[in-house]
């Protein structure tokens, strides 16, 4: 199969990428765009995208494009725990860096690290982390540091200093597997953390109480929500649709019933698929 | 005063910035941890930040950090419509270009007319529209072009080629004014689009129902949800927090004793503010 994923190389995404669809083929994308026209158009059989607290790429965009285009679905939701390693070229000692690249977002995400062990060393933006290792990577006479993940220090040959240089231990990116089939994916190899089920929701109008009237569908059914996010509809301001996800075991009868009764409510539901929560290694 | 922004020069959250503090020293910021510290260490008065659907940093961390950081408040709300030029260095000609630079972001909303017109020129990635601008501007033997907003085409001497690229009229970026005030911000010189309140609320246990339990305090009183979004706090898997802004007018005995009852569902509840949202100027 060909699985198009957020990219460049050594991305987050990809590290994803590569733990899900350990035997596939991968198609690195540009933006999260490109991800879901390569599912649309055929070019690729599913996608890999960040859905959550990702540095790369705006996230709300993959709600937007779920949105846009109602034949896509999902398969699969993976989450993997972030962790930044401070890496050099090995031909390069650590005392000698005299700049620090990365991704903004990764280079916020080290903060207390790099401002108590290289405070005076200049940090500068990358587009990626990847990005920041492949140009390490590429100057060793430049004497520059990376913070990246660990695949781009193998695959760029560097060497880590620092292992885990983020602030939270906690803390944790979700990706999505979308695709047109609305199969849901198995993966024996990976620890699986619960199931759970994704909806799209657009109100009828604009009127107070109208998502907790949503939300009642839920709520007396004993459904426990995971994930609740409104978005602006692109047709202007004050107009909304909800990503929503419920916890637990697919039960075809109370599903099928709670889509029922909003519909009767006059919303817009896309069933975005039941599927697995799968944890990932970082 | 000194107002800290998510930078670097000539981005979105610039052009808010100087719109919104037109008089006052503006302070760019590498990343939007980088604006919540310096207002919570009285470096800066404010900070402007994006909250929605930016190009610049992963907006879910600004409503982390208005978690972490109980005394920093929202001020105001200020909308703006997405605007996307392609320019170049006016020593060059459109025809001579060879390659597009930008966010990919950026490159992504305006795949639609460079698909179409510029097929065939390689496009680059840049960590921001402005460093790609700032670059056109520094390197005009290379024939390259930029897709930037015209802040930074007039900042960096550019041409603009073509006005508004982005593929959808009616896209918008969120910003918020935050400081340790709680006072609301006033500018007679912008149009108000509403009023509205910003609270985040922690649900004691993850329970089914327990989120329509708390919308419901706000269903009867016919207070309208603009915003609803669950964040994972970074006590693990599975611990949520909602931001939720609520539109209207502020009512002291309303509002209060929606706190008082969310309080007595054993809610933690921070209240970030009852603020304008303003229009800006793409």
């Amino acid at each position: 199969m060909k699985i198009a994923f957020l990219g460049p190389q050594a991305s987050f995404t990809q590290l994803a990428a590569t733990q899900l669809f350990a035997d596939d083929e991968l198609l690195p994308k540009a933006n999260i765009l490109d991800c879901f026209t390569a599912v649309e158009n055929g070019e690729a059989d599913k996608a890999v995208v960040p859905l959550e607290n990702s540095i790369e790429g705006t996230v709300s965009m993959t709600l937007d494009y779920l949105y846009k285009i109602p034949e896509i679905k999902i398969e699969a939701e993976a989450v993997m725990p972030i962790a930044h390693h401070l890496m050099i070229h090995p031909a390069n000692e650590i005392h000698e860096i005299e700049k620090i690249y990365s991704h903004p977002q990764a280079l916020a995400q080290s903060f207390h690290f790099l401002n108590t062990n290289f405070r005076d060393v200049q940090k500068q933006d990358f587009s990626s982390t990847a990005a920041a290792a492949k140009y390490i990577s590429e100057n060793p006479d430049l004497k520059r540091a990376a913070v990246a993940n660990q695949f781009a220090a193998h695959l760029y040959g560097l060497k880590i200093i620092n292992r885990n240089i983020q602030d939270f231990e906690q803390n944790h990116t979700r990706f999505i597997v979308i695709s047109k089939q609305n199969t849901p994916y198995m993966n024996k190899n990976l620890s699986v953390l619960g199931e759970k089920s994704g909806l799209l929701i657009t109100l009828p109008e604009d009127h107070p109480g109208g998502l907790h009237q949503v939300l009642s569908v839920f709520a007396w059914r004993k459904m426990n929500l995971s994930k609740i996010e409104s978005r602006t509809l692109k047709t202007g301001l004050g107009n909304y649709f909800f990503f929503i996800t419920v916890v637990g075991k697919w039960d075809a009868v109370l599903y099928e019933n709670a889509l029922k009764e909003l519909i009767a409510l006059n919303t817009e539901v896309d069933f975005l698929g039941s599927y697995r929560e799968y944890l990932l290694k970082s």
